[in-house]
C-alpha cells in the first residue's frame, strides 16, 4: 500500500429533520449568508422557502445568486464573488447539485483573495489562503462534490473547464436529507448514480495496479450495492431507503477514503468528452463510454479478463465460470444491458443523433493534447481514444 | 435509516514515511509534547528514539509518561496532568495501544478544566469545554481508539470502568505505520485483530433492527477482509499488506461510518466482563463469549438464524443450504474453529484455569446495574447472561 494522508472534516447532518441545525452552522462565521441555485426549479421549491425562512427566522441575512448553470461558469462565479465582497458576506450556501456546489467552493476562495475573478485563481496569477464558509445541500445524489474539496468551472470564452482544489473549500457542512431528491426525475437519477459508479470504477476498481484488499473491497461493495439500489430509486421516487442510500453513497464515492494508498489516474472520466461537446449529463456521457471502454481493453488485453469478469460476478451477478474471457464479455454485457433496460438511459450516441464530426477533437482533449493518455490498463493512443468513440455510435 | 450527523476530523497520516511530519503536526499547538507509552517495551524501541529525535531536531520539548497500564488508571490520568499544567504542555502524543490513547485524551481535557483529577470530569462535577492537542501513534491494529473521540479509564478505588467523550478529544493527528505493529505478539495480534471483529458485530452486524443496505454490506465487507488478513498477519508478522489492512480496517470499525443511522447498544462488549473480572485481554474476552452468545440466542430464537447463516456465507465462506437454522449453527462452529485454529486463541475459561465463582457479580455487571440487558435480538435477563457464562467454562 503507498503511503497516503486522509483527512475529511466535513460535518454531515443527514435525514429528515436536520434543517433546523442550519443556523448554528451559519452563525459560527457571521449573520449573512449567499445562497446559490440553479433557478426556478429550486427557488419554487418548499425547501427554499423552509431554507430561507430557518435563517432568518435566526437573524441571518440572505443574498441570493440563481441561474447557476449545469457546468457553472467563471462569469456566474465573478457575480457571486462581487455580490460577497460588497455585502461582507461570511458563508455560501449550495442548494443543488455538484455544479452549484462547485460554483460556490469557487466563490468562497476568490472572495477572500486579492481578485475579483475565479479565473485569476485557476490559473494560478492570484494565490489564495482563506475562504469563505461553504455548507452544501445537495439535492441529487451524484458528485459527491458535498463533503470534497475540489470544484470545475467553466470558462466558455476560452472553452475551457478547470478548477481549484483545497482543504479550505471542502464544506464546513452538508445537509443531507434523502427526501430533497425524491422529485429528481428517473432520466437524472439515473444519470447521477451512474455518475456514482463511474467515479468508483475510476478511482481504484478497474486499475491494474495492485488491489488492496480492504478499500478495493469496499469500492466493490459500493458499487453492489448501487447496481442494487438505483433502479429502486428509479422506480419508485420516493423511497426513503433507495434515496438514502444513493445520497450517501454518494458522498462516500468521492470522500477519499476509497481511494487511500492509490496512485490512479481516470481514464474514463478523461474519455467523458461527450458531456462538454455535446451538451449532454456528465452521467450519461460515462455511461455510454464505460462498456464500449471495457470492451476495447479486453480485445486488446485478454489479461484483464479476470478483473472484468469479477466484476460481473460480484457486481453485476452473473454466472462465473473457468473461462475468465467469456465470463467478462458477458460482463460487458450485463453493465450495458442494465444500463439500457434498469436505468432506462441510450447506449449509442446514434440514439442521440450525433455523429462523428467531432471525435478528431475529442481524443486530443481525452488526452489533455498530449499523444496518449497514461494508466488504468493501457495507454491510450488518441487513436485508441478516437477507436472508442466510434464505438459508441 | 435512521438521521444521524456524522464527522471525523482527525488527519491520519498512513505508511512508512510520514513520521516526518510529525514536528509540523506538533508545532500547530506549541513547542512543549507529552509523550505517553505503557512502558520499557516502547522506550527501548528504535521507534521511541526516532520520534523524540523527530521533535527535539525540530526544537520541540519532550516531557514523558512511562508505564501506563493496559487499563489506563485514573491516578496514571492525574499523573499526565500534573506534568502538563506544570509544564505548559500543549500536545500529548501515545505512541501505545487503545489504553495509551485513551490516557492521552483524560489527561488532554482535565489539563484545560479546573480540577486536577479526571474523575471529576468523569463524574460530571467539573466541566470541560476545552483540551490539549491529542495525537496517536498506535502500534497495534485494534481499539480504533485513534480516530474516535471517546475513552475508557479505570477507578481501582472504586473498582469502576468509566469515561468521558467529545470532539475536543478526537485526536488531531493519527500516524499509522504498519511497520509499528511488525513486532505485536501472535497472540496479541489475534486478539486486537478479534477486538475490530467484535466492534463491527456489535455496532450494527448482529442487530435485529433494520439493516441499512450500505452500512450493513459495508460492514460485512470489513469482517470478511479482517477474517482474511488477520490470519496471514498472524503467520508473517512483517507482511506490510496485511498489517496496513489491520490497522486500516481498526480505524475504520469504530470511526462512526459503519454506525451511522443506526441506534443500537452493543450487547457483547456488556457481556464482556472478563478482562475487567480476570485480568484477560479485552479482545481474548469478547472471542471466547462471541460465539457461546451466538449459540444462546439462537437456541431461544431461531429466527435469528437468517442473520448468522448469512455471516457464516459471506463472512466465514460456509457453503449455503435452504436450511437457515442448520447453516446458521456450522456458522457459530465456523467462527469457533476460526477462534480456535486460525487466531490460536483459547475459546473456554476452562482453558485458562478459570471457574464460575465470579459468574453472579458478572451477569449483575453485564445489565449496568439493571435486571436485563436490552437490545440486540433479545432482551437479556441476569439469568440469560449466567446462561452464557456458564457456556463459556
Amino acid at each position: 500500500m503507498n503511503d497516503f494522508q486522509f483527512q475529511n472534516t466535513t460535518k454531515v447532518y443527514f435525514g429528515k429533520n436536520q434543517l433546523k441545525n442550519l443556523h448554528n452552522e451559519v452563525l459560527k462565521y457571521g449573520n449573512k449568508i449567499l445562497i446559490a441555485h440553479g433557478g426556478e426549479f429550486i427557488k419554487n421549491s418548499p425547501l427554499y422557502s423552509k431554507v430561507v425562512n430557518e435563517l432568518e427566522s435566526n437573524n441571518i441575512q440572505v443574498f441570493e445568486l440563481g441561474a447557476v448553470e449545469p457546468n457553472p461558469r467563471h462569469t456566474t462565479v465573478n457575480k457571486g464573488v462581487a455580490m460577497c465582497k460588497k455585502n461582507g458576506i461570511q458563508t455560501v450556501l449550495a442548494i443543488g447539485g455538484g455544479s452549484t456546489i462547485d460554483c460556490c467552493k469557487a466563490i468562497a476562495a476568490t472572495s477572500m483573495s486579492e481578485s475579483d475573478n475565479i479565473w485569476d485563481l485557476v490559473e494560478g496569477k492570484v494565490k489564495w489562503n482563506n475562504a469563505l464558509a461553504v455548507i452544501a445541500m445537495p439535492t441529487i445524489a451524484s458528485t459527491g462534490s458535498e463533503m470534497d474539496k475540489s470544484c470545475v468551472i467553466a470558462n466558455v470564452d476560452l472553452g475551457i473547464k478547470s478548477g481549484i482544489n483545497g482543504e479550505l473549500i471542502r464544506p464546513k457542512a452538508a445537509f443531507l436529507d434523502p427526501t430533497n431528491t425524491f422529485s429528481v426525475p428517473a432520466r437524472q437519477t439515473a444519470c447521477g448514480g451512474y455518475d456514482i459508479m463511474a467515479h468508483l470504477f475510476d478511482m481504484n476498481y478497474f486499475v491494474n495496479s495492485e488491489k488492496y484488499p480492504l478499500q478495493f473491497n469496499v469500492v466493490e461493495t459500493l458499487l453492489r450495492i448501487v447496481r442494487e439500489q438505483l433502479p429502486v430509486a428509479i422506480k419508485e421516487p420516493t423511497n426513503y431507503e433507495a434515496r438514502a442510500t444513493m445520497l450517501w453513497a454518494a458522498s462516500w464515492a468521492l470522500n477519499s477514503f476509497c481511494t487511500s494508498g492509490y496512485k490512479t489516474n481516470a481514464q474514463l472520466h478523461a474519455l467523458e468528452q461527450l458531456s462538454s461537446t455535446f451538451d449532454l449529463t456528465h452521467g450519461l456521457g460515462l455511461a455510454i463510454i464505460t462498456p464500449k471502454w471495457m470492451k476495447y481493453v479486453l480485445d486488446k488485453d485478454p489479461t484483464t479478463a479476470p478483473d472484468f469478469a469479477r466484476f460481473g460476478v460480484n457486481v453485476m451477478g452473473i454466472g462465473d465460470d473457468e473461462d475468465k474471457v467469456e465470463v467478462a464479455y458477458k460482463a460487458i454485457e450485463a453493465l450495458q444491458s442494465f444500463i439500457k433496460d434498469e436505468l432506462g438511459l441510450p447506449v449509442t450516441l446514434s440514439e442521440l443523433g450525433i455523429d462523428d464530426r467531432h471525435f478528431e477533437d475529442m481524443s486530443i482533449k481525452a488526452c489533455y493534447g498530449k499523444e496518449s493518455l497514461p494508466l488504468a490498463y493501457r495507454v491510450l493512443t488518441r487513436e485508441d481514444c478516437l477507436n472508442i468513440y466510434k464505438m459508441c455510435l
